[in-house]
Parts: C-alpha cells; structure tokens; sequence
C-alpha cells in the first residue's frame, strides 16, 4: 500500500535554486492520496478537545475543509489582505522578502472557543504564528497547529513555543 | 430549521457601491451551515457521472475538497497565475478592469476523463468559462460545472452554452 510520502511529488530548484519543493497537487489528484491525507490529518488530533478548524489561505482550506465537515466542526478562514468583505482583525508578518498581512473577520472566533489551526506547511513558521495571532486577537483559545508537512531545518517550531503543534510528514532539510 | 440561505450574510456596497455581496464565511463558520453546504452541493449532482473534481482557487478548494473526500474523488486544483509549481496550462480571461489567467497542472486530469468543476459564485461566467477551457485544454470532457450561488441579472449562463450548470442558491440581482 502506498504511504502519503509516495503520493508527494518532489520538485528540484523551486522556487529557487537549491530548494526540494513538495508538491501536495499530486496527493489530492488521486482518490486515494487525498482520503489517506485527510485521515492522517484527522488521526494526528483525535485526542484533542477543539471547538473550531481555522484554514489558512489556501491549502489549509482544502484540509479545513474536509476536515470541518467530517468532524461537524466550523471552518473559519484565515486570508491574506484584502480578501475577507466584512470587518477584520489583521497580522502582519515578516516574509524572506518583504511583509505579508493576514486577515479573520471579527466575528470567526468567539472569546473562550478552542481553535485548531490547520495549514499545508510549516516552513519558518512566520505564516502560522501570524494565524495564531490572529485567533488570539478575537479572544480565541489556539488548541493546537496542525500541518501536513514540516520542514525541520528551517525550525518553524522554534518560532511557535507555548503552542501544540503535529506535522503529518516531517523532512529534515529546508 | 434554518436554510441555507439564512447562513449567508448580505454585505451592502461591496466591493463597489449598489453590489449586495454575499458572505458564505457564514455559512462555514457554522458547524451546520458547513454541513449543509456541502450535502446540498452533493445533491445537486448526484445523478451526474464524472471521474474528478476541479477546485477553483480559494473559495471552490473547500466545496472541492469536502465532496472530493466525502465521494472518494481526485481533487485536482485550478489556480491563479504563478502559483503551480509543477508544469501548467493556462488560460487568460477577462476581468471587468483588465484580464487574469488561471492555471491547472498538465497531469491534473487524463485524456477522457469526466470532470465536474467546482466553485463558489457563479457571476458573468468569466472564471468559470476559463476554468472549462482549461480542463478540456488537458483532453478532459467537462462533465458538469456546480457552485454554491448564482447572480442571475449577470446571465453567466450565456457564457456557458453547452455546458451543464447547476446553483444551490440562484439571486435574482447581480
């Protein structure tokens, strides 16, 4: 049987020369890849008490998603700038490059509720820290991190201490 | 019980002066209206044969990804320029100010396959009619085209003769 590892499609000097881009197009366009994806998501928290799913723009949707609907949770969106029509709460955050905003509407998270906050990756961890901000901002409770791949060289959990964070695939280089 | 209709929330003038938007955030953001959403999504096509779902970047990964899981389906994903890493087709459109391009990996979906095409908001048919091309680009036969709200006063069906569409909420206005 083929593992979720299989079903990632590795992609050399991408974005930039050097970097081993893992590609998760090629989990999804496959029946199969895409259920064992969602049920190793799902598998990774079963043991955590949460009462929302936040997806992060937008891989984290697709996850969010599914996961939202199987487990009869809510799915709040997180989105970059400019995206979300009502009133928000923003982050900002540093990229490699410049900076980037993040965006939830006011009313996503209710003060008190435990939130899980589901992502493609965890690189640097610039992203999801700026998501769990964001949470944190409305008054939300962030119950844990969940993402599919983690880069460990790059030490995105160094950046997100204090939080619960699971990775379903972890590499070890950038 | 509530309908889904009632989960959605009406913005007045946005983005531009005299446009009611509808914010299906709402919708999500409710454990049930996540739910209902994606049954009566399901509903509508389920008496339509196809191989795989296409996704329409951001707001069709999440109807994409439910119904791809919940129906054991490839999601396969349409994306805005640039943000496929692997090699793409693409396909340029036009925008009420200026044009845009979408892009779907050349190995999304095979020669003959049947594929429904998902999004959320059906307006003057612009994006949807790219996402089409870009499917039948790849060989494949665009077996239906679904989204969750239709602006009928924009008549995007005109621009999508030969196809089959379907709308779980269809407006009146635009």
């Amino acid at each position: 049987m083929k593992s979720l590892d299989d079903y990632i499609r590795v992609i050399p000097d991408f974005p930039e020369p050097g970097v081993l881009f893992r590609d998760i197009t090629t989990v999804f366009q496959d029946a199969d890849g895409m259920q064992i994806a969602i049920d190793e998501m799902q598998e990774k928290v079963k043991d955590l008490d949460f009462d929302v799913i936040a997806g992060a723009e937008s891989r984290g949707f697709i996850y969010g998603a599914a996961m939202a609907y199987n487990l009869h949770k809510p799915l709040v969106l997180i989105r970059k700038k400019g995206k979300l029509p009502w009133k928000t709460e923003s982050v900002d955050y540093d990229l490699e490059y410049g900076k980037a905003t993040l965006e939830i509407h006011v009313d996503a998270v209710k003060p008190g509720q435990k939130v899980l906050l589901v992502d493609d990756l965890l690189a640097t961890g610039g992203t999801v820290r700026a998501g769990a901000q964001l949470i944190e901002k409305l008054g939300g409770e962030v119950a844990g991190i969940l993402v599919m791949i983690e880069l460990k060289g790059l030490e995105g959990r160094s950046r997100l201490q204090g939080y619960r964070v699971d990775s379903v695939i972890a590499y070890e280089g950038k």
